[in-house]
């Protein structure tokens, strides 16, 4: 039996029924899974993921203050009385080390809701690339999807989405993939990308011109790291919590 | 003012108001848009575009029996009591020649309507390529508008989008064009293609592994004939009909 590898470019694309007992990656590189996967790299007890503010802070104020810490973004910028934006810069064992983070943005958080009926979730970025692609050894039935800006497709994450599955593809010959159109042009766009500047292939996107507009550039570098931390998020979508084993 | 150059990868993916006033360039490779510039390449008057059946036999029922013909298809099959079906192999001068073709295709009609507000639509694919390109060389605003396949981003369209995109950059160096992301993803889908073999391009694909499903493999090396129709077809969204001034 050959392995399906389907890229979604959008939550909207795909029936979240499609995805039901699939392995899923959600992909939101500017910067929603870049910063949840850099919060549990500097020791973040969990990142519990919200869709509204006010839910956030709700969810926060049940907690005891100290233990938690309030995150996202809306239009790129900090919200309002929250402790960090969405800079992974901002997310220093400092500032999250044991603490429960408790998170909203936009485009990811809805493309973690899309993925709600599979068997497992993951979050990943060109930062956890690597680790990703070797927790996945065993998936049967992958889907990358891709979170977008606002409801367009957006270029940063179909690249990294490209990235994964070439990693997929190449890191074991003797598995039979079958993938979509959108997975064979996620191949191609990466196939065609500066990989040794990607930090300016991501300047060159929609959401890496969102960032260069809010002067929040320095954000793209981090983004751009390919492995630079070896560690696989999960999404417990019952809980709504994204996790390291 | 630079020029924009946006690809929409199916009709769903934009507003048509979005659209309005810029040119549309409808595309959908297998075969809708094919079939329709061989039709009046081949003689046709006009090929009347109707997004159901029964308002298509409506339509050819209030024409003379002698000037009119029923084309199109359902799941890449001829009509029920239609002339002819989706492959455009049977709009021989003999078949269409001086004939209103009356045509209805699921996906290719859908992106027509969607087009609806633009001030110019041309129906397009590889087959007219050289020639749309050539027609839009005072074109501002650009949309190529991919038809997909039942709601779902199809390869062979997006492929031709970024043919076409190549073209309209490289006819005139004097024009700043700006793009969005998927008009970069349909260029790196094209730089990617084999372009000496691209009726196995097209055979991989959504569209194409339909069609081979059908049996109906000998109309992709149609669709693949590069420029073999120097025919530029414009859509009157008012009139519903397609034509070759």
């Amino acid at each position: 039996m050959p392995r399906s590898l389907d890229v979604h470019l959008l939550p909207a694309l795909v029936d979240p029924a499609e995805m039901a007992g699939g392995t899923v990656v959600v992909i939101d590189v500017l910067r929603a899974s870049t910063t949840i996967v850099q919060a549990l790299a500097s020791g973040a007890e969990c990142v519990v993921a919200c869709l509204e503010v006010e839910q956030a802070r709700a969810t926060a104020a049940e907690l005891p203050t100290e233990s938690v810490r309030l995150g996202g973004e809306r239009h790129c910028l900090r919200i309002e009385g929250f402790d960090f934006g969405n800079s992974p810069a901002d997310y220093t064992p400092e500032a999250v080390g044991g603490k429960t983070v408790v998170f909203t943005t936009t485009n990811g958080t809805r493309a973690l809701l899309a993925a709600r009926e599979a068997a497992r979730v993951l979050v990943a970025a060109f930062i956890n690339c690597s680790a990703t692609a070797e927790a996945m050894r065993d998936a049967d039935h992958v889907h990358l999807l891709c979170a977008g800006t606002e409801g367009n497709i957006s270029r940063e994450d179909v690249l990294f989405a490209g990235c994964l599955a070439e990693r997929l593809i190449e890191q074991d010959h003797s598995i039979d993939w079958e993938w979509n159109d959108s997975a064979e042009l996620a191949l191609s766009a990466w196939r065609e990308a500066d990989r040794a500047n990607l930090a300016a292939e991501l300047r060159n996107s929609r959401g890496g011109r969102n960032l260069v507009r809010n002067q929040l550039e320095s954000d793209l570098a981090r983004a751009a790291a390919i492995d630079a931390l070896p560690l696989v998020a999960h999404f417990d979508a019952r809980e709504g919590r994204i996790t390291s084993p």
